[in-house]
């Protein structure tokens, strides 16, 4: 007999890392940012909050376009913003990736790729890194459906040098390279220079790591004005208005707000080279990190037992159960006093 | 020459009314709330933009679900969030039309239904209306891969009563069934009373209509838990996070305050009435409405000119360039100051 369940979609989703309502809990898990957004955030979504709600949203999202113009060689028919960088990969994916042949991204990188991939009946390799977790541009030469790279690198932390994207860019004018660069802005270049040269590149960044605002949901792509226009006609065919009105106002004002910006991923990068050092005394590998977060690995240690003792403890990181790199840990740089409190469990831990 | 212009999907977008920003617009063209939220609803926002934008939203959304638990007859695992009801919608088409059968829908209807069908290449067949614009239950009898009726129909605005929801789901046991109430609290009863009889039905609302909140983009859908499950998962394989913090909180505040809701619901029906009855004097016929918005037509005037007439003198109604449909217009039911402007504009067209 014939049922309703045979036509239900069945798949095997992201699982994102927890986050727990416990209190005074030290979260180290997700990459957020430990600082505040900017001042300016607040004060513009009270004034936005008494401006209209009732209306839809503005459909071109021209004051946030404006924004990034100032802050990237790119003009507004070169942006496309949506609903958190998650759901402007996806929407890229599914624009960018209808080739028969694979698409190709890193064994070990964002765990979402392979979602999207799966979601949309995509074909795709996964490219195992080096032995140092690097990638290699050599491995990205061959034919492929398209590809994308996170760089820096997630869970390595690893950031690739504009030039061997340049290597890749060149090796690969036929498809679509997308570069993700949630976590470009605590020590990497951006590749954002490159979309002059390459009419096939496509950028995407987003609001939730560097500007302190994974909560309001908002990234973009920056690429030709070509690919912009089919990502936004693919956009329109699935949800008219992805960002919502206050998200579109805070997003704004963060933006505009470069020097605290700025001033946030430097006090990030110095709490990080801290923390990596602590690390090194207490005997950790740590890989080198260009990112709001560090990979680390001890070998006297099993990864598994200390998340779990940290865990206990109050303190959050990632542990991926995953080939090649179930024994590190992914842990978040959060304050000054979070990490000193992260290396005082450890001490303890190694003290048991 | 092989190029990356191949790959790229390339689709023909839904497109909205329009948004326009000039000032004193009397903006009746996409069925918006023309009160402003519950006042309750600045205030969570306000508390909200002090809380953690730093960190990514709740995943579960408990808040929100809890507020509506208690107006509807559902628990937590029979409701699904989504970034405004089209969200919802389309994750629903992804989710539940898989069939290699047609998706049935009535010819008149929402427009981006067929959008949704084509992104993810759904087959389809539109039933046409009746000759009074109404849907006959039995011409959704036959053999489908599912159906997707909006209650009350727009642009129509013409309800169905429940007896023909419940007729249409006794024929069709083996495939979903979506009603999509955008309008529902304007005069019609949900079929979420069915749920607990029907494990086929998705029942899907928003608050862009009567809970005047289009700026923040929250939609929802209820079904049986296991439907629930399956749209979660897709969901999850699309964006972890689809609803930002603010939204959120906008959105639980205004579902906690009923009697606001229902206030301006009745303001609406009552301004609806007036406005039928005054374009009843002038020669209008308007089909009977039970949403925040009439469709209406009078054969000695072209719909077309009148629209804008009405444009040029800063009045914004919607016109669909459709066969069938062509000689009329959608207007919102907006405020009673707004009607009046509204009908003293058209006896102006009429006297020339």
């Amino acid at each position: 007999m014939s049922s309703w369940k045979d036509n239900i979609r069945k798949v095997v989703p992201y699982v994102p890392g927890e986050q727990p309502k416990i209190k005074n809990i030290v979260k180290l898990n997700t990459n957020e940012c430990p600082y505040p957004p900017s001042p300016a955030v607040e004060k513009a979504i009270a004034e936005q909050s008494k401006n209209d709600l009732r209306k839809y949203p503005s459909i071109t999202c021209g004051e946030l376009k404006t924004a990034l113009e100032k802050i990237y060689p790119v003009t507004d028919d070169m942006l496309f913003l949506g609903n958190g960088s998650d759901e402007v990969l996806a929407l890229c994916f599914m624009t960018y990736f209808n080739s028969s042949k694979p698409v190709l991204f890193p064994d070990i990188t964002y765990s979402f790729y392979d979602v999207w991939c799966d979601l949309y009946n995509i074909r795709y390799t996964r490219v195992p890194l080096d032995e140092g977790f690097k990638i290699r541009p050599e491995d990205y030469y061959g034919e492929n459906g398209g590809i994308i790279i996170a760089n820096p690198n997630a869970p390595t932390s690893i950031y690739m040098p504009l030039e061997s994207i340049t290597d890749i860019l060149d090796h690969n004018r036929d498809v679509i390279v997308i570069i993700d660069e949630a976590y470009i802005d605590f020590g990497g270049i951006s590749a954002v220079s490159l979309l002059e040269k390459y009419d096939n590149l496509v950028v995407v960044q987003t609001f939730s790591k560097s500007r302190a605002l994974a909560g309001i949901r908002v990234g973009y792509a920056m690429a030709n004005k070509e690919l912009i226009a089919a990502l936004e006609a693919v956009k329109n065919s699935f949800n008219s208005y992805t960002i919502n009105s206050l998200s579109l106002a805070a997003a704004t004002a963060a933006a505009n707000d470069t020097v605290y910006w700025q001033d946030c991923c430097s006090k990030i990068k110095v709490t990080r080279e801290r923390l990596i050092q602590q690390l090194d005394a207490l005997g950790f590998d740590t890989l080198p990190s260009s990112a709001n977060f560090i990979f680390t690995s001890n070998k006297n240690i099993n990864a598994k037992e200390l998340f779990e003792y940290l865990r206990k403890s109050g303190i959050i990181v990632r542990y991926f159960d995953k080939p090649r790199i179930n024994d590190r840990l992914r842990i978040t740089v959060g304050t000054d006093e979070e990490t000193d409190k992260l290396i005082a469990c450890i001490k303890s831990y190694l003290s048991k």
